[in-house]
């Protein structure tokens, strides 16, 4: 195998966590997010969401995050609204299920919801027989990898104040999203708009850890006993701290973030001058190109990837993945080899 | 602050595990635990347990494993057997009772269950309009540092067995417990005598992870669905398998673990000739010697530990931890300091 | 309001039962459920589906049993597969996720499974990332009235035998199914072809009370402690005894489904004699004509009844219910009063 | 067997409740308790604890009261303080536990909480790894047949009012209590001094039914989206309407406790005067006298009751339970004969 791209996680973290984690080692600190460097990284946090009143707690990965967000907000009764190819409806083994919540699903071909998309499934749940929604959960980037743009969740964030909705953006790729080509959102924007939200590491150059990012006061009480009884308060906290704290120290965190958009896009437009198309319009680390499957065949056996979706008969979409660590020189030498197996 | 004794997660993790996230970092590996290091992690164990047939899964802490296992082996009618003083009891945050079972607490004066002590509690609960109990969970070295010796395993498993219960480890500080000088226990012994057990990383050289180990073949199946529902599946789960790989390599588990008892039993050993006694008769890396207030109170200005109990209107007891990274000038210190504080 | 057909639990019980309840009153019985009374229903169960070793169990409703059943059935990382139209899916206000579990709807446009519509699901499913789908949730009669034919049954009960799922039927209008013109099942194919199902009495003629048979021997382990937990056994359990007792002997159950359906298909018969459609073929007690609006706006002054559903701008889909206790006179009256409307 | 006194569950219902259910039988009602027999009931119930801005909704049994009432109240990581011997913590087969909850029990010998025995409970639990208590469950009568003063309960729920604790009373066999010879409280009273409490029918001449009444605001909403979560909504909702209705018309529900007292004194009161001493003092329905294990073997040929506990190695205590329907000719009997067997 020449190069992978499976996805964004196949490799360690970026070497400042590394060397930052070797200097550290031996200080004593408090256990259970308490130490100094965990404090640190919560500070950084606030600074770039530009907001000193939000509550910040570090998880060891998504999934984590999401049953721990979700739980700690919802009344037994109460639901999650979410594209039918959000995370949490597909690929988190039924995590939020197990808190007791039902996941309303809603069909979204770009897996993004609009107000227009749920306002039918919020009136049909005013029957007290049914579940009550009481958050919408979007992913910034998406599952596809589309972005939302900032009138985007500025008219979802209106439309759930209005509607007693919380809206709660998991970001385990947020940093990919705030740098694209096409983004016009910053991370205060994300905080200002959103009840609650995470900013992914592990995706993005740490070994592991997300930070959620709690705006709302009414959700900031007791989250530390919620992460405690799900089992995400790291004795050593310390190791999230010191990788957030490097992340965010120097812009280091949107760096890395941009170089795996770069390396997409150098992907996706040497893939397009070839005359394939994408499943969607992604300006982030993941791209679907489409393909003949004869060519996925031969392409499979010099790099690894997932294919994506059957598209027809003699095509499917595959989905490519870069990351921090993607060297152009990979990039550079698949374009190479698709362009020769095509020809 | 001249040193703290709180805990056994007040520092890093060892070099060698520093040395060897180092060189693997930009190794592409396959996500969520099925990275080669995680398999080399998971070979070393069965080696040590002398058991091929045991199914190893790597988390990144003590109650997220407390938890998983139990909610993976019970039915929603079914209970779990513990010691009031147990972890799953006290300091989990409700951590089982949210995946909807009850704990049977039972007094156990030193921290361990015997057969004698649940015979009672088992036979009441054949009331159907009661839970039923089904696993007993006991820990090791115990929550007031005691360890079980051979023979106490072997009747509480033998009572288990004839009772159509479980037997669950939780080896938080199992190391300690092996490596005290009064063991006669193997990780062997552990676990052909126990149905599940987990060898604790965090509190012994590990930035994180604890080893699950199934042995009880019922039990082994679809693990790895619920360790993602519960947010376990770490994304680089390479980084547990890395740890592992290092810690279980050329012994280096046990003899971090033996340091750690040996800087306590200093601690001890020179603490009782000053006449104090203690609460517990510990052989591991916690103890718990009564000392006067008024000793207490001056000590506490130069070194970090815990108040652990009122022993009378005059004197408590403090709990003092130990660690594979405890100086032994930090105690030589330590007892000087109280020498001379006593007299 | 001249009658209303809003639903088939508007009135009390069948006076057999009235008249069992008071000649009963003052016999001493055991509680929950060990009374003479559930014991005697157990045994017409039993003999109704012609097998001695299924268990059988008294409930107070259909979202009990449900959810009840469905509970004591899934490991925590498993599912349910049913019809987006399923009771569980929608009515129950998450009774089904509040025990922990994910249900994998499927669009199902007369509300019946196949094994067509389920197979892909199955296979995607087996990603470990995902739930396990375990369980196939399937009603007879539907929610929108269609019933199955035995080889429905049959079919689905091969493909689950065939692929590790559970087969399992709510019965809440199983009477009405049973007793229709287009059926071909008995009680017996229903128990022989699925691992658990519930005949459901508050919807024919009983106060409350729904009988859970559990054919499957693996499923039948302490089911009472599942009831007890979750709040199903009654105290005076002999109220649903007592009730199963008079429903299930000389007929009577089958006697008064029977009348419901026939009253529902003399609605059936004349509204289209007055030329409307409906939205389902159903040969069961709920029916649901396509009305112009104006014509429904009229008859809601005189009848109680639901609006189902809008089909287009000038007409809706309305519901109507029959059940043991409605008269010949109220469905002639409303026949006699629409077709004065259309006219 | 001559008779039974092995609970006040072992008969039917009250002839009044058996009459109001024939004439109401063809009536139409709507379902799911917002017929016009639950809103009667609930209108007697606002009048009988003389608030009118209290919600009432009416459930089968016990534990279900308890765990939609619990459930609907905590967050995840809150708990609830019980005596030992609460129902909850003992014959509920673990029902609070499957909503998620721990129950934090504390010895009572006569089965009544104060403060004094909750308070280091509380200050413990400060601790942010530990649950947090948030409801005080007590009973009255208790499980031992005890009952609360006013001041007890005043105590009760000053305390719990000072320390951010709901106070919430199972009364199952509260008719029992207040109208017990040493009762001091009113319907009234228990409304105003607990935030959730419960009057119990099934105990007390209904077929089913408990009447839970929500005085605190905050925990009114929604609370029949949990009922149906939890499958407590009946479609026939009218059945326990119509006999709460009964029960509360005329003082029968008072009077039908008294009587059911007056029965359990009068076996008291013989059998002090054959020489034995009592479990517990109880002025209830529920009463625990001491009596030789040679004694007690010849009275279960004749009478129903359950032997409670060992006292020593001759004798034990048994309980006695008068219900509604105890005949005084059933009391005299059963005292003959245990004098006769005495002496």
């Amino acid at each position: 195998m020449k190069y992978n791209f499976f996805n964004d996680y196949s490799e360690g973290a970026h070497p400042n966590i590394l060397k930052a984690l070797e200097e550290s080692n031996l200080i004593q600190e408090t256990g259970y997010g308490l130490d100094s460097f965990s404090l640190k990284a919560q500070e950084l946090v606030r600074a770039l969401v530009k907001n000193k009143d939000v509550d910040v707690h570090l998880v060891s990965g998504g999934t984590q995050a999401n049953l721990i967000v979700l739980a700690s907000i919802l009344k037994p009764y109460e639901s999650i609204i979410s594209a039918t190819s959000g995370h949490i409806n597909t690929h988190e083994a039924g995590a939020v299920e197990a808190t007791g919540h039902k996941i309303d699903a809603i069909e979204a071909p770009d897996g993004k919801l609009t107000p227009e998309l749920i306002t039918n499934l919020v009136a049909e749940h005013e029957d007290e027989h049914m579940v009550k929604p009481r958050v919408v959960f979007i992913s910034n980037s998406t599952e596809v990898g589309t972005i939302y743009k900032k009138k985007d969740i500025e008219r979802l964030s209106a439309y759930c104040r209005e509607h007693h909705l919380y809206l709660y953006l998991d970001g385990a790729r947020l940093g990919s999203a705030l740098t694209s080509s096409e983004n016009d959102l910053t991370l205060a924007d994300i905080c200002s708009l959103t009840d609650v939200f995470y900013i992914g590491g592990t995706k993005n150059g740490a070994f592991l850890g997300e930070a959620i990012v709690i705006r709302n006061k009414e959700l900031q009480k007791e989250f530390r006993r919620m992460m405690k009884q799900r089992g995400a308060l790291l004795a050593k906290g310390r190791v999230l701290g010191i990788q957030f704290a490097e992340l965010l120290r120097d812009n280091l965190f949107f760096d890395l973030a941009k170089h795996a958009n770069e390396m997409a896009a150098r992907l996706s437009s040497g893939i397009a001058k070839l005359g394939f198309k994408f499943l969607t319009n992604s300006p982030t680390n993941q791209i679907f190109p489409i393909l003949p499957n004869r060519v996925i065949e031969k392409i499979q056996t010099m790099y690894g990837f997932y294919v994506w979706s059957k598209v027809d008969d003699k095509s499917s979409s595959i989905r490519l993945v870069t990351s921090w660590a993607t060297k152009e020189e990979a990039v550079e030498e698949f374009l190479a080899d698709i362009k020769s197996v095509v020809s």
